[in-house]
């Protein structure tokens, strides 16, 4: 491996010089306009790999192209690993809050200051900076390498699916590794081995066909903003448990370890809702911020609206209300089971006198790697000795596996 | 008395061509730019009543002038009763729902079509013809009277009260008499006693200094829009009652007379509900409509507002929310009182981990005439003559008083 090694250290800084002309690429996915610049961001990526001696083409897709990079294949039976990552980037709005410009990358106190350096682009990079070592070295893989990158992740991915669908055989793989997520802290190195999943709704409640004067009709006619407040209040309890009957039924326990690995992430809770501006936070006091935000499924009101929210007041009774909620699932949920149950449970508490309309949203499984997978124990030993500081789901010599959100 | 009525007989032609004169006049209070147009039925009005044979003028305000219009002040000791009413008019628009030109009065199955006819103008401008009948036939009136025609009744009254301060000794009267209101039905005529008394209030729920990502912080972060709905939730039963402790102590039950008048009132409550689209009414199955719009206080949801509400979702737990709410009073409940039973109660239910903000808009007080009262009695009376047909709170011959709403 010194080989290698060395070949890294050889060349940091032409590789951060690479990186930089990466960076330079404007590939915002959620503006348009901007789709020159995000293709020729993809033009220099596949030309990238291809220099890096990768088998490397833009895959069109009904939305941006996927870029898939594979190593030299070599006959006989390599575990084969597929790499995730995404070219794309926000917008860098407001401009005004940038202290140099998003597109010009510059390096501050050992860090990289540009748009995409840490959503994503610096993560994959790295992944073909290791693959280039061993390809110009000639030092051989352990196993076959598949790098996918997307280009529309800031946007819901929308064609990867049909993508996946459509290159399944040539995917197919051991394991598929993600590095678009965080760790937890610089100093404590981890590997996130869980996601929360996401049912979204919308919830209309639907009353007289036109807004009434409330001196008029108030107290015969029933008032669909005040049942949609009626309905959402018993979705949730006042220390954030979800109250929708059947809903927790499939939750997973946190294990021994997993617990004890989120107790170690607990961080200053007094700095957490000073920057927050809130005096305290939800939930029971035994929990921490990272047991709260991880552990339990949630039921939030993202939005609601309904009558006149304006300067001054109308006296109305609304014709309708509408509230946008999302739900965060942990294991073992599933997305359509929650949605049907918070459907039922709504359904079963609406008076006779509204219509209730309820439309679902995003349904997202989550998803949590088994501590005892032999990859994730690869994952975790690469960690060591990479950072050669502790690990914080290193159970051979410490505790637990964190599940962070999506 | 067969004097007066000759005269207006007469006259009525003469009568109903002035009062067109009246509604052709655009008053709209609620626009600025019509001011112009206001101040010309101003002057318009008071020419007329100087026409009829009374002392009249326009007195300034900080908003729209108030005409006030006098009979000749005869020395002896007449009681004294003034008249209100007002010369603006609600906007015509949605111009394109008018089959005739609002301001362009027509007459159509014995009906005046014309914005303003009914509110108000046409009411006063009987009360000034009856006048004109008295004082044009040399009849002698058996009161003083003076007639109050105010400019901004569609904008809120804001110049009223201080005018009443600075006028009391000139207003200082045995009754005050206000046909700004309607009879149940053409072939029920009925004296308004009572009005309900109005609270508004706008109720802000803040939380967290901006949206935050529902994934990273849900669970942790109170979310303001769930507090807002479970405070709302709590302020009103299934069945419309309000739940603020202390809300209710003083409301005054109905007399079993104004019970017998309000059953009276009843209707078709299918029809009701199919007019407004509605499969049932709110409330209690043994009362009526009538009953259930004026025998009990209400609180109402007029708006609601907070987080992303569009097209689509964002997975945020909003910074703030934000509802109106109103609560209508009956006699006996104050309205400063009530609105300090309802920042009591919220303050009480309201967790810590969020900031509470409400305040009080419209506090009107609730009227509910004495149903022993002279002058009431005299009014009945008038009623039985004119109308001919049985008046509803009539009791000598019928029963009960309704309440009618602001």
């Amino acid at each position: 491996m010194s080989i290698v090694h060395d070949y890294l250290d050889a060349n940091q800084e032409r590789f951060v010089a690479e990186l930089f002309e990466y960076l330079q690429h404007a590939s915002i996915s959620t503006q348009s306009e901007r789709k020159q610049e995000l293709l020729a961001c993809v033009e220099w990526l596949v030309a990238h790999c291809r220099s890096i001696g990768l088998t490397a083409r833009a895959v069109e897709t009904s939305g941006n192209p996927v870029v898939l990079a594979q190593t030299p294949y070599r006959p006989g039976k390599r575990p084969h690993f597929v790499l995730y990552g995404h070219y794309d980037v926000q917008p860098p709005d407001p401009l005004s809050e940038w202290v140099s410009p998003p597109f010009s990358p510059v390096i501050e106190n050992g860090f990289i200051r540009a748009r995409g350096a840490s959503d994503n682009k610096g993560q994959h990079f790295a992944h073909l900076k290791a693959l280039e070592a061993y390809l110009h070295t000639g030092t051989e893989l352990p196993c076959d390498i598949t790098i996918m990158i997307e280009g529309e992740e800031e946007v819901g991915s929308h064609s990867l699916p049909t993508f996946l669908a459509a290159h399944k055989a040539e995917l197919a793989c051991s394991a598929l590794v993600i590095s678009d997520t965080t760790i937890p802290a610089i100093n404590l190195p981890g590997i996130t081995c869980a996601l929360r999943g996401l049912v979204s709704a919308e919830i209309h409640v639907i009353g007289p066909n036109r807004d009434l004067h409330s001196g008029i009709y108030g107290g015969a006619v029933e008032n669909p903003a005040m049942v949609l407040c009626q309905l959402l209040a018993r979705c949730r309890d006042e220390i954030g448990d979800v109250l929708i009957p059947s809903f927790n039924d499939t939750v997973r326990e946190l294990s021994s370890e997993e617990q004890a690995d989120l107790a170690r992430l607990g961080g200053d809770e007094t700095a957490f809702c000073q920057k927050l501006g809130v005096t305290g936070t939800l939930g029971l006091p035994t929990l921490n911020v990272p047991m709260k935000t991880t552990a339990k499924p949630t039921f939030e009101v993202n939005g609601l609206a309904a009558g006149y929210a304006g300067e001054g007041i109308k006296t109305i009774i609304p014709s309708s209300a509408v509230a946008k909620i999302s739900m965060r699932l942990v294991a073992d949920q599933h997305p359509k089971t929650a949605f049907n149950a918070l459907e039922n449970y709504l359904r079963s508490l609406c008076p006779a006198n509204v219509r209730l309309e309820i439309a679902a949203g995003f349904l997202a499984a989550p998803y949590s790697l088994d501590s005892t997978n032999p990859y994730l124990s690869a994952a975790i030993s690469a960690l060591r000795v990479a950072f050669i500081i502790p690990v914080l789901n290193d159970h051979k010599s410490l505790s637990g596996s964190p599940r962070v959100d999506s």
